[in-house]
């Protein structure tokens, strides 16, 4: 008679990571007991979307639950919701938790998962905590801000232009709203593109009617008890909303009180099992820190891809497996109005600053032939490696297929190409999807006529 | 005082072989005297977008014209038109010519470049030679087409499932001519889809109303002088215009007549220079041969896309200077209709044949977010090698962004990554572009199952 007593796994937190990681461990081990344990209501949706529902793309924000209830059933997982993990006991390795009604309990493990994600971090302003000041993180944050402009506000003023931050200002301008974006850095986009590549986006956005303004911050916000405006210099600018998206903070505090190590960055520090340094313990997702494929040292992308393939690592280690995450190129994209652009790896200013010698291609050129109506504009720029001549980084901004170019380059980085590899490379062609020789190539061809 | 003689580089051909080779000789040396010589009276168009005017996406055959006469000025080339090339003598290192009014010339050479490209083979059909049928390769072909649909052509008829074939198909739908496609192969696009892929190709463009028949040929061609059918089995199918698509004869009696060696296809045999076996005189496109990058062994890829990459290689060491050619993967998209799909590499069958033991992952998915309205179906097919697990070729039918997936899948062989490797691949993601699982990882997860 066989009489094993079930694996235990507790996976703390349900989205991306959290959700791919027990189904990881489901296909791991069939007979494990999982638990999935979130603070939210509603689990399992997809961060991502939200904007896109603001903008109207998508209808409902509960369009964005990808894994519906059906699927915790199917692949028998346990899912507690509003429920709040309090402590980590390492040494007896239990969790405690409390939930919606105060109950608590404590929860005995084999194996834990640390999905915990991050916060929106919103730094000491005059005058946040007035009404009409939100952040961008859950379905109730989307929920809302779609309340508020439903409610007949008018202008919107978003702090930040990251991705997200961008990407609001445009949801904004798509809803009739007068938006405005403020950031302090001097340029859009600082962690995904080059000042001369974002300034592109930059000038595409005010183009479509979103205002813009770099190198500024926003010194207050204005009102009694609800937001009327921003100071930003010397100009007040009318706010019935104002959304920011300054960027976020590592959930580390569970972990941290469990004697958990962090890293440079403050994320959870892991092996490339995603195994932190207590024992049967992981970490995935945001909460995790990660090592760059090009250069080995730590680095923090809180993207969807990142955390799903954490999770699915960390899943499958802890229902007893083996699979390792080999790092990252924080290879991510975007579309805006109808502005495409994307990045992978270094870009140049990130290359400097991390001591690399940058050699760099760029070309302007267009996503068909000549002769072929509906060409797009297309500005890619391709970072090497000065002395290796590796591939160690590329942007994309414009024309069309932008994020299969980016996984083209993505695949050449991971792969090591050279720059005198990707001039010879085979690409392919017809008329109305692009050019005989394909841009990529020769904004490789660029560099190489700098080295040659 | 500086008195050298500039080397006088010949070039027998003047479309994507010929002017590519031109212009990187012209790059590598500025004082060479270069010299295109070409039957044709309209030189440098693709042809690649024929069926595109026929179709009526493109007004004019004359925008085909990719490099217009001030190309030739700015670039220093003598361009002989309605010229041919009657001999080569490799000794005296002269070419003979004669032009349309008889006129002959013998022109010395330094540097001789081969771009006669290859024309198209009408298979010896009972009735071919009555008015009404057409080859596609030329501007005039496709004029001639188009006249014969503007005559009121209503029934038009393709032999050849190819990609030339099929667009044309396409293009006679498009016109509103009721059109038939037949293949004598069980399937279509043989060269480029196994025919699990085919399938689905064949399928969405009968949908689109485009009649296809596969494993049949065309046994007799109807009418007095002009062409009113086409017998197919038992059918009799009418025909106003029928177009043979069924493949092209290598131009090469030129080099052959000069004792150039040709290779295994009976295309003209190149060292990585795109040298042949005779000092000095090069080869490039449609007529010289070419190694495979996965195989190492001969193919014939008579595409755009190579053929200007063995002109530049060719063009630049003609002109002195130093180029190689790696080898080509036969990377090749196409859009009919709304349908995308394209291929690289090695298909199923093609490794089969080749020796190979294929390791086959297929899936089907979409192209954007799960709740993202507009997603398109996507199928992609990869196939390694069962032993090194290397990528070895890629298929995708359907969805959005093919070309550049197939661009991806192209790096990803030419720098050999394998199976994990490509499973582990870093993508990149937004909701209204793409998924956070790639379905090319997903693809090559569903091969991975089949190993371990």
């Amino acid at each position: 008679m066989l009489n094993v007593m079930p694996r235990r796994i507790i996976i703390i937190g349900a989205h991306a990571a959290g959700v791919d990681a027990a189904a990881a461990a489901r296909k791991t081990d069939r007979t494990a007991e999982i638990t999935l344990i979130s603070k939210e209501r509603r689990v399992g949706y997809s961060r991502c979307g939200i904007p896109f529902v603001i903008g109207g793309h998508i209808p409902r924000f509960d369009d964005l639950i990808v894994y519906p209830p059906t699927f915790y059933k199917m692949m028998k997982l346990n899912l507690k919701t509003e429920t709040t993990v309090t402590h980590i006991n390492k040494d007896a390795k239990t969790v405690e938790t409390i939930d919606k009604n105060g109950k608590t309990e404590t929860l005995p493990y084999d194996s834990l998962i640390l999905a915990t994600g991050a916060s929106p971090f919103v730094p000491p302003i005059k005058g946040k905590e007035k009404q009409g000041v939100f952040v961008v993180r859950s379905l109730e944050d989307g929920e809302m801000i779609d309340a508020a402009i439903k409610a007949g506000a008018k202008n919107a003023v978003v702090i930040g232009a990251g991705l997200i931050g961008l990407e609001m200002g445009v949801a904004f301008v798509e809803r009739g709203l007068k938006a405005t974006v403020v950031e302090l850095l001097p340029q859009t986009l600082p962690a995904m593109l080059d000042a001369d590549m974002a300034n592109i986006v930059q000038a595409k956005l005010e183009e479509k009617g979103l205002r813009i303004i770099v190198g500024k911050g926003v010194s207050e916000v204005l009102g009694d008890e609800k937001v009327t405006g921003v100071v930003v210099g010397d100009e007040q600018i009318p706010a019935d909303i104002l959304v920011v998206a300054t960027g976020i903070r590592i959930n580390s505090q569970l972990a941290q009180d469990a004697g958990i190590a962090l890293g440079y960055y403050k994320g959870i520090l892991t092996n490339m099992r995603m195994e932190t340094n207590v024992k049967d313990i992981y970490a995935a997702g945001d909460c995790a820190e990660t090592v760059s494929i090009i250069t080995h040292r730590p680095v923090l992308y809180q993207l969807g891809t990142i955390a799903v393939r954490h999770g699915k690592v960390a899943g499958t280690n802890a229902a007893g497996g083996y699979s390792v995450f080999p790092g990252a190129l924080g290879s991510c994209t975007s579309r805006m109005f109808d502005l495409e652009s994307g990045a992978t790896g270094l870009t140049e200013a990130m290359a400097s600053k991390n001591g690399i010698t940058p050699l760099v291609g760029t070309v302007t050129s267009k996503t068909r032939a000549d002769y072929y109506p509906g060409a797009l504009p297309i500005k890619i720029k391709l970072v090497f490696d000065k002395e290796s001549e590796m591939l160690i980084g590329g942007q994309i901004v414009g024309g069309e297929d932008v994020t299969q170019r980016i996984n083209a380059l993505s695949f050449a980085i991971q792969k090591q190409m050279t720059l005198r590899e990707l001039v010879k490379a085979d690409t392919a062609y017809t008329p109305p999807l692009c050019e005989t020789w394909e841009p990529m190539v020769f904004a490789a061809e660029t560099a190489l006529r700098k080295v040659r």
